[in-house]
């Protein structure tokens, strides 16, 4: 079936979306849903006309309202900076459009949740681009306690770690700003940590966190004298219960000096336990207690045909994947469900969840207390 | 010069204590000290009079009473339960001996602090054995930060885990039992955490924590149908922030699945970071921003001659120490502080700062709230 | 500029080099070449006509024949058994096409020197696809070889495993027969290895080498009982003196339990040294003897933009790239040597040096001696 | 049963020993047997006196012809240079003292050899100190092969590599003169690495090797112009047939920039693998093809309870044992040999097998031809 796709934002995002469409196709074929390049736009006008013929869209636009309520466009595909993510996610909605939006959903908690709404009601397939969740690493994570293999898993500690903002000569972006940004660390890499331990723990039910600005100041500009406050936190750190009993310690930096793509977290269960680093993609290690005494330890298992997704890439085990190769795999899911209605994970009601949490972690930063993640929203104690 | 040891308990620690008393004299010299093995107490007498004969004493008793009063002892030894830490600590600085004490140095910061009070207004050597301080691994970090090459140092992320009480199956033992143990895993594990954190980056302000009990009761003895309430902590995880502005993220287990002895930790500095296992007791990794760009990673440093400590185990670098090893240095550095009066870094009142953290952390806990980590006890914030 | 392609073999590495070049078109634009999917041609008439359709090619045909003739065929890509190599290669060559063949060239060093005279008369591109030679990690530790941070070069020490064929019930195949594959675990894996040492340490001088078979006969079919003999090594290892006065020491196997994509090695150098493996792809370990001396280690350095051709992929460091990615890199390579005769390292006399080895190193394992790598051809010493 | 030491050599080795047998009555107690520290002689009286002193023996003498007469002696204890080895041993011997010399036996298959048969003719203990054999991790890997949990062992590939002599001002020592050495990087190191083969895989068949001086000439003394050729091998690799059908190669090298202690290898069999690295003694990584194959990876388990030799050292598993315990653990074979009659796994016998291997090592490479190990010496095949 075709799948025509509206793109906002041409941007490096843009193009990689782009591209994963392109190699969904080659590595999985039109039956799982067949990608038309339908219509492009960016508010730049240069810009979309340059990524329209580049990227082989067939029309551009510079309005993005005009690809909303585009009559030959099925999937919006929403690559824009993260606070015009609700006013076109819901226009798109409105238009009874599929909707493919890049991580975060929204800003807020209130806005993700309206929208999940809405797509419920509309009946539109809704996907957020949290793509760790589609890593095979991650799914044979999730077999491993969905399969009991770990017992009742008792605790979740991760963090997710960057040192690309460490350099304070580095100038002020939108990413520092609150009103565009929202959080700091924790919207931006903290959520990809969030949307793993969703997948893989259920909800949260309570949090208590920590958060601080380490450089509080930056350039106005490169070279720039101006200095300009940086309004959200570097650093974020946080303690957890989960609804199944299970307590979670994470945090995230975009400070962290030393690690590149640190997304590490390790879940222990009463019968075995997992971890896993994203700087080593391809290997997840586990543990089991019913191994003999003498022979037990962590086992290091490379990804493999046996993982779920990995063998459209290779034919035999043991071939590292990439980054993009699991953004080929999220596009292949979205693709799959416009087309064959199968079911996906990370619909807006997920994507909410996400920023439930994070709305509850940023109330209990500022309060200095435990704060409960709940359905009416986020509530101290 | 002769140090005359009198020995409290002849269990398992008190023998790796002598062990670790003869070694130092083969490997240090008499100069640093000579330990003559005087007195050893056990309240069994049987085994007070097989390990007087085992380990090499002069005399025994099964009155620990009768050491601290012997005109003969110049340092009491105490490696009984942690119950009667405080109890025979004063007693034997009351009578004007030097100390020696395992970790914890007390249940509670109340006696901690009036002990250190009390031995330093005796005058007395007065040292706690938190061995992980004395390792050359801990030193070489010690170094890095204290020389400026890490920067000022942002974050502290580390954890305690070992899975020893993972069996549901294993009985109750005093170290369930808070009277006798005090905390569960915060004060058996925990504790070797907060005592390199103290080390390495100095006082803790406030805490707030989570804990967790996984498995709440258990057999009464082994083979037993009769199940006990546990009543401690079989997991504990706290956020911390730390006096010099640093952040803290830590925690520990008891019941850490696949985890041996997983003291782990990671410090962030502005211009480096390292990390740090002592599952990987020999290897140090170190970062440095100021390394040329395209060859910037994190650098496993083994452990050698440039390292403290290390040179009088092994003659070359990268030839593996133990941690009997790292006790051996623990106990030269208190022989030579009896004899040459050298100063040391794990005194009563270095042991007092890691219980007044404990007890912030248990009353945050508790309480579910931040705690203020004060001289005066640990009050809410 | 337009380059048209012309596939001979329709099976996998025809659909893995098809994804490359429309990868490459994406992520490098067009400047460096635009792949044109002309012709395609399988003997097997469906498959040809198959993939024709779901690679987006223009045209088929199940004569390879055609293609190498076709005037609107800029490339004959190579994609088919080894055996066939040389026959089509000649013949493309012969009709004055660039010619992009898989490794290996051929399958013995006489058919390759011919074809690299060949291609040098005819003056056009000639590539061999050693997918390894452009991996970002290769070319960063060429540059630390040519930038003299090594020093001089002492030893080279490497193997490729994988444990694909352990399992003695998997039926004999092509692989497995001289004729179709000339040699077993040392064309298929080792010539990786050699390509990879070929680029890194100039030419091997001479070579020692033992081989072997450990499962000497398979089953006819899946589940046959009639066994087949297998004629060709599953192991082998190397001795080996290089002309820049390196000694090298390198191993092979096809049933190397245990290891999935173990393309190891290491390099050390008079000042420095480095340790790389496949199966962590995106890291690279190196040693700088001018580093201070309690600061010395290995230094884990993740690819990242410092590193050639990774930029291309992602817009930040440390982010996975995997097998896929490299391809990419390789036929980006071709299309740019084809559009802007830029350089290019796996010609086809590049392709002969390998096969020139592996010549001298079947000698030797045959003949239990040493042999000489010479121009003439392989000979005893 | 009192084990009457005498020891021959005053410097680090005989101080080590001493150490080893000091902890050996500690950890073990006297039913293995009590050393009891009786004779110590040294070339340079002073250092024997001061030795005496200082490890407490009874008695010192500059001649250790006195030792191997002396009859309160029990146990000859040679840790003199290499070329002493034989003919104080061949004199202890003859006067029916137990011997326990270090490693290597002698400097010659023939001088081993014949010290071999004398002891077995005398019916005394002879130990050769090849600590590696003792390392708890070596019986865990003998274990894992013994029971069949490997399958059939196909290939050992193994290196001992360390860059303690790789800078060149380094000056002219004992070791690099074949008159006082034999050979070079191969009788230091690569001989424990051929006592690991030996152990867990038997004896080598046949052998082809390579070995070459990187650094050709040193300073006669530090500092010194004057520069003095060094006699003996840096570099050594060889290939290798075991009499049990496995492949081996085994390299070893003394300039090896990077590497400390880094004695690794490799064990593939048909049913799994192991592989380890003394630079991190305490892990042992093992693969079962056994398990299922979505959960089949190397295991990383740490030395603990279930292994021999770990108990006794610590009460729980994963804590750290370093070199120094596994010469205690050397110590206690010996002396409980003496005592009680026990087997024991290094004598002269084993020890003259290494130094076959080694004469047919060097045989090899000055020849540049393959060399059959056989009984009644090195031959060419």
């Amino acid at each position: 079936m075709d799948v025509r796709i509206g793109l906002i934002g041409a941007g490096w995002m843009g193009k990689a979306h782009t591209y994963a469409f392109a190699n969904a196709l080659m590595a999985f074929g039109p039956e799982s849903g067949k990608p038309i390049f339908e219509l492009i736009s960016d508010i730049d006008e240069g810009a979309a006309k340059t990524a329209c013929q580049k990227l082989g869209f067939s029309r551009w636009t510079k309005d993005w309202k005009k690809v909303v309520t585009d009559k030959n466009v099925d999937v919006v595909d929403i690559a824009t900076p993260n606070i015009f993510h609700y006013e076109i996610a819901k226009a798109a909605l409105e238009n009874g459009k599929h909707v493919y939006c890049e991580k975060p959903l929204t800003l807020s908690f209130k806005e993700s949740k309206e929208l999940a709404a809405l797509a419920e009601q509309k009946g539109v397939i809704n996907y957020v681009g949290f793509n760790n969740v589609m890593n095979p690493a991650t799914h044979y994570i999730k077999d491993l306690i969905s399969s009991g293999k770990l017992g009742e898993v008792m605790t979740f500690r991760g963090t997710y770690d960057q040192d690309m903002l460490l350099d304070p000569e580095l100038p002020i972006t939108w990413r520092h700003i609150t009103k565009y940004s929202g959080s700091g660390a924790l919207g931006d890499l903290g959520s990809h940590l969030l949307s793993v331990s969703q997948f893989l723990l259920g909800d949260v039910q309570s949090v208590n966190a920590l958060s601080k600005t380490f450089i509080e100041e930056r350039p106005a500009a490169p070279g720039s004298s101006k200095l300009v406050q940086v309004e959200n936190e570097d650093f974020i750190t946080i303690i957890a219960n989960y609804k199944n009993g299970a307590v979670g310690t994470l945090s995230s930096s975009r400070v962290a000096t030393g690690r590149k793509n640190y997304l590490f977290y390790e879940i222990q269960g009463t019968k075995g336990s997992v971890y896993y680093s994203l700087e080593r993609l391809n290997e997840v290690n586990v543990y089991f207690t019913s191994d003999k005494s003498a022979d037990r330890g962590y086992r290091t298992v490379f990804l493999g045909s046996d993982h779920k997704g990995y063998k459209v890439f290779n034919p035999a085990s043991g071939i590292a994947i990439g980054f993009n190769d699991i953004k080929i795999l999220e596009v292949h899911e979205l693709l799959s469900a416009i087309t064959n209605n199968t079911p996906y994970i990370c619909d807006f009601e997920f994507g909410a969840r996400i920023d439930q949490v994070i709305s509850a972690v940023l109330k209990s930063a500022a309060g200095k207390m435990w704060v409960q993640v709940r359905e009416e929203g986020a509530v101290s104690r």
